[in-house]
């Protein structure tokens, strides 16, 4: 068995652990975005998700490549939480994210990956109890997402389509943008998945076989927290025009939870879409709030 | 004007140049692939794409918000050359890197981006002369590239559909893949353009609008070595069929040069196509030694 470097980054500060060093310039997750990683809330010096988290990034790993021993990842893992601990910090997020690491030549990988896995520790964002209770406003992204990709679902390092979307706006007034793909079909936002009331009535999130990234709160959401409501949800294709004629938007990631969608904006700044929010959107939030109280 | 972050490796030992350090945990080039490379022949101490290179580093980094001055690329990249000639280094590949830097939030980036500009050293594969002798044998990728990103033609640091086509085989039979959109056109070989005499004897090489990286050695070949040899090339879109009907298939990128491709193969390893060299195929070899003879 291959143990992974390892790096703790806090606030910025990195350093290494144990004797082997990560070399970050040769690094295959720099050079090809050869890699993965997880975004998790740490609340309460808890990781209320940490189990879901573990069962995407351990299979998700082995499809590009990297033996990871999902065993390793929770032991140093501990050690990082110790660290936070030593600095008293409790609240936040801590990021995993787990490359190929170095060798290999060119795309071609090597024969035995040493993976690198790098935990970093920020802040909670600012905005998020502010998103939590009052919703958010997002607006259409004019960039679209990469189709096709047998890569779809996974949350991999090859992020260039969401920091262009999320470059076409600078202000606060958007709290994200959605993305759609080049068929004109609703994918995701840019940091969240999104559901969607239709205006038939029916609860649905897009289907991921294309592109996007499989959140482990979506998957929270359609396992635990809809049928904790007595609500179906399903997974569909969603237009555009579907998106403009819903009832209820919903996004959610596994930071900020769920956070109801106000208002659906276009690229030009022009509101499309205003929603009053319904008892069934805030009956998801606070059922989330209610079994996994990490989200107040 | 920012000036960057640089960082100098030369086989795989690193080190920071001026007083400004790289911090690679944090940067958005390893958190999302926000960035570019290019890829250098070193030969005789000189580099003979160098200006192609630039003119298509330069405007591409500012597509991803990464305001690069050509000149400052040239001084840091005149000083590593000096790194190398004092290692009495003359020969080999360069890799420049440019990434957007860290900080941002998320996917956001920051409001002024300190790029972080990363020159590497690594030697001349060693199948570099037998493949530009001999030519080569290729096979088509099962993994297909993705689709209908407005970010094509640029050679970023998004590369796992590449990484992935790359690992359908390891041994060394076949130089490269060849890899389909996901519809089914050709686009490119993992790390090379291509250019193919169709049954009806026109050379073209498959348009970039949808997907692909957009070669310093396929422009110079589309610029210089085409019109040298009094051969007319086109950009069109090019179907797998027509690819196996070919009469002639080059693969060029900036290292290599141009490799004649012998054989093509499926990805069950059944070979389907035989390609003996016709005197066009070597007229282009010949031409771009005789014009850059670094290519020889």
């Amino acid at each position: 068995m291959t143990l992974p470097n390892i790096l703790f980054t806090i606030n910025g500060n990195s350093h290494s652990v144990g004797s082997q060093t990560v070399n970050l310039t040769e690094d295959r997750g720099l050079a090809y975005g050869h890699g993965l990683f997880e975004t998790l809330l740490f609340s309460q010096s808890a990781l209320p998700l940490i189990d879901r988290h573990l069962l995407r990034l351990i299979p998700d790993s082995h499809l590009l490549g990297i033996s990871l021993q999902s065993g390793d990842v929770q032991h140093y893992l501990n050690l990082f939480l110790e660290a936070l601990s030593d600095q008293s910090i409790t609240d936040g997020v801590i990021k995993i994210m787990v490359t190929a690491g170095s060798g290999g030549r060119g795309y071609k990988m090597p024969d035995t990956i040493i993976p690198s896995l790098i935990f970093s520790y920020n802040p909670l964002p600012e905005d998020t109890a502010k998103h939590r209770k009052q919703g958010v406003d997002v607006r259409l992204c004019e960039h679209f997402i990469g189709n096709g990709s047998t890569l779809a679902g996974i949350k991999h390092l090859n992020r260039l389509d969401q920091v262009i979307a999320r470059s076409e706006w600078s202000h606060d007034k958007y709290a994200d943008g959605i993305m759609l793909s080049v068929n004109g079909d609703v994918v995701e936002a840019t940091s969240a998945n999104i559901f969607v009331k239709t205006k038939e009535g029916k609860w649905i999130t897009p289907t991921l076989d294309q592109s996007g990234v499989s959140g482990v709160m979506r998957g929270l959401l359609i396992d635990r927290i809809f049928p904790a409501c007595d609500l179906s949800v399903s997974e569909a294709s969603l237009t555009l025009d579907e998106l403009l004629m819903s009832q209820q938007i919903l996004l959610c990631n596994s930071v900020k939870g769920i956070l109801r969608v106000n208002s659906v904006s276009s690229a030009m700044d022009k509101q499309l879409l205003a929603l009053p929010s319904d008892h069934q959107s805030l009956m998801l939030c606070e059922k989330l709030m209610e079994l996994y109280p990490h989200y107040q």
